[in-house]
């Protein structure tokens, strides 16, 4: 699993940077230039629009969407069912981000519903994963999950869990320096939104991306002297990241 | 008094970090990220929001919240008031920074009501507190400001001072890399919210907070090459700040 | 013209940091931070509120106005008349910047309205010059639209050209790293800016601008090991740009 996972990611990291997917991200405005920073580094292009009355134009013209939902103002809730509505019509993917919902009812709400719209992934840590699920995050509630809504779970933490729950990929990459930078997170479910954009088959998208993820951070930690220059050199390496790191450090099961 | 505030300033960024304060933020777009960054820095929990649907339910769940004037859209106007009456409805401490205010009379307006509804702390450079107080903010004013307001008031620049009325600290730590950086005050004063979550004495907490800022201003300034690389190493000091350091270098009188 | 333009392109930048200009930028929300950095480090005081109620305020402060198409929300928009009536009415030159109009119509629409409404300079890249002149976007249709337009148009890339009709400058400094961090391109309009604040010739304002970011960015990419690290460095450059950097590094025809 290990290997092949690692080498379907190696070869989804370079077709990204060939075709250079457009990646519109409903993000919230906290992260919104790390982001757009994480995927030009990544080879893909980023826009960032939540105005009601541009974001359609902007949304059929992308090859997938990002819905995250930190800050969500009111531009941001006109935009996104304009979005979705676009992205359905235009077939195109999207990728769900429930930032924070643990920490306020009507956000987990929201949440809720647009899990039933049939994302292509949902991207959440275990506490905003088990606000979503109303239940204890376990591998089975995840698996149930996935089934259910006919999407795939991408549970990050110190180990990331990815089931479509009738496959599963654990990925045991990464740094404790990504946790204390914001947006991190909300980064990584943006890089995802790119692999989805040029692999159809979700699962493997959203492992190959947490695995490129995961070992763009430990490389970039390895150049850091804290969480400010983490952020900085994990830029760099995602933009130059050597296919053999990839190979050599990925530790999936 | 020097001694005695670098002690209590260690021993307060020590609980700090072991008590992980959650800190809501009311801040502008321009420093949401910088402001994030230094809170995790220092083992605080950001979070952001100003979506009036949703801000009661953060602040509600946070132990400390901070409102900054800049970028004062609709959806910060109308989350202020729901902000501002959950955190006084569950006791939870707030701190005002009311940047720019000099620029806009009705900004400055908008800052002389807040400050009337008992801010634990007002942060804020010689100009804002000028156009605060409609008056020079000689340390005189300052004081009878935070008598009259029941408040602190915290006025910083090349030289801090902290005054409860009763009590007054100056602070000459920091590094003019620290005015080259877009929302290193901002940060400042989000980082003060938080050692306002631990310790209830205001006075102590500010000064500890702009103690600590200083000295990781200092240390910081000598690691970087100009105020971009600045802000990345204040940030990795934050997150490694040594105790002696901060014991060593104050400068309190 | 390249010893020329070198030669006012130092003086300008001498005069930005001696004088200090007043920038009110209304810009996207993704670029607000390194758009301020960016200001700060060449001398220039920056604002963004968008708040329709304060923005009066600022721009009728500032010494020129920035207007940025990203991210353009209902605040942005109503904001935008209120800037634009009061830079008129106080005599305060303002820069348009249309960023992404090839990816949205109304956007697209909105821009060519607001060139006609004489701006000081245009800078956009050949894509977005292509939209908003709805045409090639060749030497001849630039010259052409700054003529028609009474305006500068500034079209970046891996050369830039600068034409007020009657004259035309090619600067060929810059680096490929320019063109894979968000917001360069934004935060160099907002450079070009601040020299128009002290330069009335809009011509010489726009074209020293371009130059002085481009050498920047030659310097700071030296320094840089990606993306992530050329956007730190490029702080610390323009925050102690050599002038003769300036002189030696120019390339303009």
């Amino acid at each position: 699993m290990s290997a092949d996972l690692a080498t379907r990611a190696v070869e989804l990291f370079a077709l990204l940077r060939e075709r250079r997917p457009r990646v519109h991200c409903i993000t919230n405005s906290v992260v919104q230039e790390l982001t757009a920073n994480v995927l030009l580094a990544a080879g893909a292009i980023p826009s960032m629009t939540t105005s009601p009355e541009e974001i359609g134009f902007f949304v059929s013209g992308a090859d997938a969407l990002l819905v995250n939902l930190g800050t969500f103002d009111r531009d941001r809730r006109d935009a996104l069912d304009i979005a979705l509505e676009v992205a359905r019509d235009d077939g195109i993917p999207w990728v769900l981000d429930p930032v924070f919902i643990e920490r306020s009812e009507p956000r987990a709400e929201l949440a809720r519903g647009l899990a039933q719209k049939e994302p292509r992934v949902v991207r959440a840590n275990a506490a905003e994963f088990g606000a979503l699920l109303q239940t204890e995050p376990t591998a089975e509630a995840l698996d149930r999950f996935a089934l259910d809504n006919i999407t795939v779970a991408a549970c990050t933490g110190p180990i990331d869990l990815v089931t479509s729950g009738a496959k599963r990929a654990r990925i045991d990459n990464g740094h404790a320096f990504m946790g204390q930078v914001t947006g991190i997170g909300c980064a990584e479910t943006a890089l995802l939104c790119a692999f989805v954009a040029v692999e159809d088959d979700e699962f493997i998208a959203a492992a190959a991306a947490l695995l490129v993820m995961g070992v763009a951070g430990e490389v970039a930690a390895e150049r850091a002297g804290g969480p400010g220059s983490f952020a900085v050199a994990l830029i760099d390496t995602i933009a130059s990241l050597d296919p053999d790191a990839i190979r050599k450090r990925a530790k999936v099961t």
